[in-house]
């Protein structure tokens, strides 16, 4: 695997993001892309060890500063020594802004230009989330990419109101980017947003990489509009993003999304889908999902997925693992977690291989016949490169 | 370690047993006592890998036969290769006999002289559990001990009707006994009845001596009658059990009764303490018992428990520690369940090496001047040992 600094995913041949050192001294920064980072929301992924996640060849894991403000406080955690010793992950971490949590979880939230006031889904406490506030959080935690605070528009919405919410984006990506203190081995995204209108996006787009960022994220994206629309929107916009810094398609996504997306130039992702799904008896595999709480794996003694080395597969029937499921143990969320994380990690090492081998299309062609038949799905390959 | 066939506590040399070959092919049935065992009430003990759990030194765990009857049902445990591979643990097995938790889990049940009728606490599914049937069940297990089918009889209780529960269970030990098909490595165990009466538990004892087991437990003990009572009558009972054969504590219990009990010559513990007091954020330490959801350390960074080389302690903080607590992360259970069953397997090496060395008495003397002073407790040490 070839190492560089950035990675621009299928059009160039840099697959790896270098970050030189962590906070805390550990030398083991470099991230291979395209990636997928688990989902580590109240710093833990859920029924997880953080050595089971890297076990899983996770390299890089998202915190939420939305939930980490609250619980346990991002001052407690800097005085703890950052969010990677609090956590015992000596590895990537990247951390949000915030404000896509403060959008579906915070009650009585206002937006205005100064930011986002809202009150604690926990106890009702009152906060207030600048840009400026929600980079100083992040620096509190420690995470090695600190996110610009944006406002994620909802879907649908009238063309001017997606335009109003993009331009106050912009302000406190600006905002964000002058608050990011600039230290070894640390850097700061900027956030695309404008909805399904290409044209918005572009101003967008634009207007980022005017202020400069270490690396483009791609948000709003994957909340309702579909996965035709999710890849358009990413055919026009991504064409408008740096090659040579990470692209990032936030909160995405199924395993087809994220071939389809990789195909059009994303080189991170994270989701909550593979950890999620694994506390609801929800598999992936080579296969196509399987819902291992369906009776008919009762007495199937067959491993989950034959070719998957994970724990779960390696060790235990079907049957045991929907006999866990369904007498609510919990062991059945952290096997099936870590076969969810295992088959999302093989399947990004897998796109990371057909980059170099040049025969990504290959990969997306053969997901495409194999995984999952959906009439509805779009196109894993965009209109000219296959 | 001295390996011999079995074990009689402290007024005995040996602290293995052997079970010389697992029914899945291991030969890996040692085991060293006193022990404690894990409970895996429905085929996992609870937050736990298996792998997980032998780390934390366990040699056996107890299977519940009620559970998994219930779910996922014994013939198909049986058809997919027994208890040991359905759950992935190639180390020894112990089943009790349902007894117990159809006692206190199942709804209408009907006692009679052929077994006892109950209805599932699952769906209302009708059942009968007699002595051969337990030990028909508890075979297609396979686990490597077996329990006999006792009625636990309640406290308190009028003296009559002890006497009477005491009678039943041991014509149903008979029954068991008799059932029990001898196979290698695999072993039944006669349980002593008797509540609160010397005499009766002299009587039961004497009655399961005659019948002959591969092992004997006393049952019936900490329902409510408080250590005191519960030393008094191992005091009486434990004199009346061959020393050359393993008495099995049933559900006990705190540190302190391991210690008080294996002083009166007990050799196997089985309690659902460690884990569900790690499921509940109560953790077990040298120092005594801690509560971590308690705000106190919120912000320790501080291990746990300095000496305790297990995950939760060699890699985390209290304030970590708290935090998942407090949070409800399924880690907070799978950290602090590992931790508490690492304090209980050391603690029964611990009591290993000092009957090794005849020193069990300086170990109890110990435990009991630094852990968790507790006035209305009862002296550890049996008069006319230490």
């Amino acid at each position: 695997m070839a190492t560089h600094a950035l990675s621009s995913g299928p059009k160039s041949d840099q697959t790896s993001y270098f970050l030189p050192l962590l906070p805390w001294g550990r030398r083991d920064g470099e991230v291979d892309t395209p990636v997928f980072m688990p989902v580590g929301t109240a710093g833990t992924v859920k029924a997880m060890t953080p050595e089971g996640v890297a076990a899983t060849g996770a390299q890089i894991v998202l915190g939420n500063t939305y939930h980490l403000m609250l619980r346990p406080g991002a001052g407690r955690i800097a005085a703890l020594g950052g969010l990677h010793r609090f956590m015992n992950w000596p590895h990537a971490i990247l951390t949000d802004s915030g404000g896509f949590q403060v959008m579906s979880l915070a009650a009585r939230r206002t937006i205005a230009e100064t930011g986002v006031t809202f009150r604690s889904h926990l106890d009702g406490s009152l906060h207030e989330l600048t840009p400026e506030r929600s980079i100083a959080i992040q620096h509190l935690l420690g995470g090695d990419v600190t996110m610009a605070l944006d406002e994620c528009t909802p879907y649908p919405a009238p063309p001017e109101a997606v335009e109003t919410s993009m331009e106050l984006s912009m302000r406190w990506a600006e905002r964000s980017r002058c608050a990011f203190i600039e230290r070894p081995g640390h850097g700061v995204f900027g956030i695309v947003q404008g909805g399904v209108h290409p044209d918005l996006r572009l101003r967008s787009a634009a207007r980022l990489v005017e202020i400069g960022f270490d690396g483009y994220a791609v948000g709003g994206l994957a909340i309702g509009e579909g996965q035709a629309t999710t890849f358009a929107v990413l055919d026009a916009t991504v064409p408008a993003l740096p090659e040579d810094r990470p692209r990032y398609l936030m909160g995405v996504g199924k395993p087809a999304d994220l071939v389809g997306a990789v195909m059009r130039g994303i080189d991170m992702f994270d989701c909550v889908l593979p950890t999620r799904s694994g506390r609801t008896a929800q598999a992936f595999t080579r296969g196509g999902t399987v819902n291992l709480r369906n009776a008919r794996h009762a007495d199937d003694p067959a491993p989950l997925d034959p070719e998957c080395p994970c724990p779960a597969c390696s060790s235990y029937s079907r049957a045991y693992l929907h006999h866990l499921s369904r007498a609510g143990e919990i062991l059945a969320s952290m096997l099936l977690t870590a076969h969810n994380l295992r088959y999302y990690a093989d399947l990004m090492a897998a796109m990371r291989a057909a980059i170099e081998r040049g025969s990504l299309a290959v990969l997306a062609a053969g997901f495409e016949a194999h995984n999952d038949p959906d009439p509805t799905r779009a196109p894993l390959t965009p209109t000219g490169i296959a």
